[in-house]
């Protein structure tokens, strides 16, 4: 019963994980504002604001035992789900204790830390997943450091470099997003308590010590001022993630090219009955690449959404903050699956050098067409020695000849000397096994 | 149990209708599917291509008796839904028709078609609403045809207008965008058929008469050429839908603004509970202008995700397609609900003359700045009119004095004769009035 | 002198054309301003409102003969360009015109209607290009009508089909988002006229009658109410404009890929200097992709701020109307630059029929596995002759033979009889003919 | 001559600055690209790679001397500026040293390493606006910190505030933004170098080496891999831009709606001619809102395409690259102008206290609802006491009375005592600029 793909019995197991998942169900919201209000009770309780039996109160009532249909239902009228919440524990309350419930909080409170407490755990999945991919591309690199392949610019062949420096691309693209996480935790772990235009009046000079309080009992970062409507956490997020598609897309773009049928340097970790088709039996189409690019397209939209949230009116927005909800626990879910395919790649690519070193011998010589040029222009100028090496391209590519064939006979680079070590693998290999090692050496 | 605020049993009551989930639910999905598989088979019966009895036997099976839950899985597998969704099918069927089921048809035929059968429906539930909100906001615009209330720019005063004539303004944007329905349903509302790569090789000469009867047979349209990577139908959609939710937000955001303390022109249609704070007693939030503009916040984002899956890669892309599959849906989803609420908004706004009135007289006759000058333009030139207006409009601001007033009192003035009748509220009436009338008339 | 790379010296002349730039230049800006300005007192004067001489009088003033400098440092003071503009004019009319001038009118009235001007011509640029590029890939399709190629899904071979298909896929898109260009442009090109708050109050009854003479004046259309905070038409164009940079954008895609090095399938347009390499001698970068595709990927955004421009506060925002000008113009920019090129890939692209049939063969029959199965299917069931297949097809990869001695050395397939002519490539030329035909015969 | 509105002459002024330009001209460009090449060259020679006189033959060229137009017209055949450039400056240099020029650089070295370095110089234009902005707001907190004005939220009364407060905020979002700036530069702002296919392989050995002599030579930062194809940097910083406007954004909202006529709180600094209008002499529209707002409306795609940018295929993509050229410049030439009006804003706006205090009494001690509901709770249960507000809010309504005496005269609340204190301003006075020393002691 679901209009998102990610909720979807037929399609959410392809495109999101069952961790991330239980960081964003009904139960999971329902339990945190119940952590956020039973956090706040301790910490007012410490300064004998609250009762003390307040904060096991509410401990003792479980998410599940809320109706969330009927939650749902009065959050259709009030607007916010938070009213019928604060109603609904309240009636399960001790008379005595009820009055002290939600005590100078306001909806955005309860709303935002709890939230901020389900995003700690979604970065937890998305850590954990990185905490693997990280390593794995390592391996891979480090595997192919030395195993020459095709570099390729505008689609085309260009010169050659090994297929332990590509990947080690990847990881490096990976890992600088990945080093960003604490960062983007310490800015966006923070708790919200403000009441109900920021100030925490109601608390008066107990505000602060009690903001600082709430924080401590949750284990989370406490604002320099109330950020109800401050929301670069929460784009900053989005972004990440965002460019952490970005960078895992950039994998998956080569990855994909490079395992279709005429490049074949690379497959998908085979697994029986993965990437087939329904009308074509000898298929095995790139089922990771095909999430990470569907997330790619995707989550790029949610990130403006986030960017939209910022221009909040004074001191809570009508519909920015609320367009924050459809989107951004999105972003965390497809996130999940693009990350899970990422990983299965990462540690399963199965690499064919053989195809690779086919690969390089498709242009007869033209991979080194750089590495000649290079070689030729203090002989010739530069300018001239590139148009040389142009126009014997245009006869490598009109006859099908060698390209150090062509040059021996041309007459024009009688005085080139024996050129034949310009088309030796060997530096190229040396050179891009030096990157890998420095990528790798992290 | 939901990632999407859409599919939240808390949230999703808010931000979107039943009748819109019914769209879209995984029953809804796996009917469709079923729907496109018979169609074609009572298509393909019709050349005696299939048993005539493949049709009804398919017809039999109800999307209930299939396991959306398993079907899920092998669908992460798989990397596409269709593929175990025909397996199930096969082995719901009689032997001696299993193998002409699903014949010369591909995933994307099976999937593409049952979407468009999901958003033919999805199409209608938007339909009924404009429906209600077109006539409702003409009622409402020839209600208020004459009743006076400020006109404003930048937030500013400026001059007179009726509150009539501004209705009609929402009401022709959101039925400009309703006007295009015909034709979006007429580009989308299109059967796919095209088998592994389009061209339907495997029915033979078969191919585009089976194509027109496929069509025939589920109502829909037929196309020239497979539309497999030809996505414009569904970026037109994604497009218009959040057009639509801009309309839409044009009057959520006057509305928002109107019934916003100050200026307390209009309220939202009250109903016990709606719209209150859980900290302040005393709030009426305008929940219907929330809901509507968080839409337009997200719908955009999503727009951006259907353009992008145009670029779509020869005969069937890896992720762009799959993109859609994130994003449409929720589109349908989000607008579903803020036209609920625009409904709600256009039949029972609550218009306040009295305040508008009184609004009008704040700037002590500067809203008639522009008249007076027009007025002063042939005696002083254009220039040094606007200029002595200007001037006046200062000491109005400085003294609170009224325009009429500081405007007779100045010498230079003294040939322009009565200018009392140009803060005659009439003549802005009558022509606000006018293009109501013009407006609704429709 | 230029942040936009479409007005640097440097790089404008790759992404975009003269002849869109003239329809944006200062100069052309200013005349579409006059021409609004001269409609107007042409139309007024129909009704006696303003001096007959008044038209010709501002119709003697050149646009260049305006200092666009000096009007742009008072723009930046006064927060819109019309002021300064309408100062300046009458600062050239006659004394006894100048109280005639921009009667009625506001800033957004003039503004708006000259943009029309400016967007009608550069609709034009748009539709010459399109009505290049149409017949351009009609040729180019009927003329490979039946070249066979490859077919690929998800970057695999698939199935066979002709290259004049796809090159029909293409058409068809272009050629039905080129189809709405008549609907775009009759809800675009409307003129502007409401005065300071929409309602022409300050015309009294001339209202109505002004507004369709001064559509009539300048060929335009009128609208049923004032726009100038109904946005649709703006927004709507702009998602066109991001639709047609995704259609060439497909073409653009398969071209990239099909110009690779292994896949060598097509080629650019040959022009000496064409996509070199500072670098390699020998490359040659498919130039006209990358605008194109360099388009696709600025452009989507763009149609983001436009329809963020649609909730428009009241009589005129703050903010979102300018926020078209920053937007709407660099769209048409770079689609010109991207239709260009698409026009020289139409016109000019460099087709390898042998290397097509070569790419057919590289497979060892597994192009056809969809053709066997389906001819397997009444033998052994559906699912079976899917199994069978996929299980030879493991064997064509794994050993080079090719499928038809696969499964002619299959025991369990002996009751197949000959499968030779599953083989045969002429049935899915026959059926990608058709469509081709279908496609090009419009 | 201008496609983009930030480089007419017309429009330009109003929202773009001339040191941001200044960054981003064509010659700026040119010089950079000179400078990129110089520098490698000095690189280079340290290692006797090149002679030593190879750089400063390249220093005596000026960017002014090169033909920008004629280099244009050459980029738009080639597909990248580099390509007519390195042959520009080859004509220029010695024969003797030519062949030197460029050595094992490629095209995006140069075009990256020189847009870095226009980048430093556009972030210390961002950096000295935001150097002014922050005291300038901190002393306007100060100033206000005890300056009671109305708590709003979804634009209705909420509860009291300081008007330094409110500032605080605006404070606090532009100083977390402004405080990544050292982590943005420090991933931005860092050389290109790696030749044809990222891995320097012509320069052996000396690759490492060079290219941390090349860093240094430049004061740019040194990558741990070539990162032609990991775009996280740009992405980055244009995201961080996107939310730079969206912190600017919130100001502007605030300011736009206070400065509204019914509200009436502060006003834009004034200087004669600001924001009027062509129609309406008493016009003082918000002109530096209106530039932020079309700026935060503008930037959000931008960022989208950015992101779109990370996904680049290999060691160099057709498109995506390219897109950025597109965006990324425009995102800092908008900032620019709206970094300048918000300066303008902290620097000048000129608050109406009086104006603050009458709002605060407009809704007759509605405003207090919440603290006395605080105070009714632990008396009458906290949902019996929010209900009791909530009826005597609608008395207040109805009959415009005060809420003390409303309350006063409810027979269910004689047990609650003196009410009056309830409704003393001192206590939200001294909370909120609590806050504001907290937040402006940094």
């Amino acid at each position: 019963m679901a209009i998102s793909a990610l909720d979807s019995l037929l399609l959410g197991p392809l495109f999101t994980t069952d961790a991330m998942r239980a960081c964003f169900t009904d139960e999971a919201r329902l339990a945190a504002m119940l952590a956020a209000e039973a956090g706040l009770a301790r910490a007012q309780a410490r300064f004998g604001l609250v009762p003390a039996e307040l904060a096991p109160a509410i401990e003792a009532i479980t998410a599940s035992s809320l109706d969330a249909r009927a939650l749902g239902r009065r959050t259709a009228l009030a607007g916010v789900p938070s009213i019928p919440f604060v109603k609904a524990v309240q009636s399960r309350l001790p008379a005595a204790l009820e009055p002290w419930f939600h005590l100078g909080a306001t909806t955005q409170d309860v709303l935002d830390t709890a939230l901020v407490l389900q995003l700690r755990e979604a970065l937890r999945v998305v850590e954990a997943e990185l905490a693997a991919i990280l390593p794995a591309l390592a391996t891979l690199a480090r595997t192919h450091r030395a195993t020459p392949c095709v570099g390729r610019t505008y689609g085309q062949h260009a010169a050659p470099i090994t297929f332990g420096y590509k990947v080690a691309v990847w990881l490096t693209g990976i890992a600088d997003i990945a080093a960003r996480l604490p960062d983007i935790r310490a800015r966006l772990l923070v708790v919200s308590l403000g009441g109900p235009v920021g100030t925490l009046a109601a608390l008066g000079a107990h505000g602060p010590p009690v903001l600082a309080a709430f924080a401590e009992e949750l284990g989370l970062g406490e604002p320099l001022i109330c950020w109800h409507t401050l929301r670069a956490g929460m784009a900053e997020t989005a972004c990440w993630l965002a460019q952490l598609a970005g960078a895992l897309a950039k994998m998956a773009t080569d990855i994909a090219h490079l395992c279709s049928t005429e490049v074949g340097e690379v497959a998908e970790p085979y697994q029986p009955g993965r990437g087939g088709s329904s009308a074509m039996p000898h298929k095995r189409n790139p089922v990771s690449c095909t999430v990470i690019l569907a997330t790619q397209a995707a989550a790029k939209g949610h990130a403006t959404t986030l960017l939209d949230a910022m221009a909040a009116l004074h001191e809570r927005p009508p519909g920015e903050w609320h367009g924050e909800w459809l989107s951004l626990p999105l972003l965390f879910g497809m996130l999940s699956g693009a990350l899970r395919e990422a990983r299965r790649l990462a540690e399963g690519l199965e690499v064919n050098p053989a195809r690779m070193r086919a690969n390089l011998d498709l242009t007869h010589g033209l991979l080194f067409a750089d590495t000649v040029a290079t070689r030729l222009a203090p002989l010739l100028g530069r300018d001239a020695a590139h148009g040389a090496v142009e126009h014997a391209a245009d006869t490598v590519r009109r006859t099908g000849a060698h390209l150090a064939e062509v040059l021996a006979g041309e007459p024009g680079l009688a005085g080139a000397g024996d050129l034949s070590d310009a088309f030796d693998l060997t530096p190229a290999i040396e050179a891009a096994a030096a990157w890998v090692d420095r990528a790798t050496n992290g």
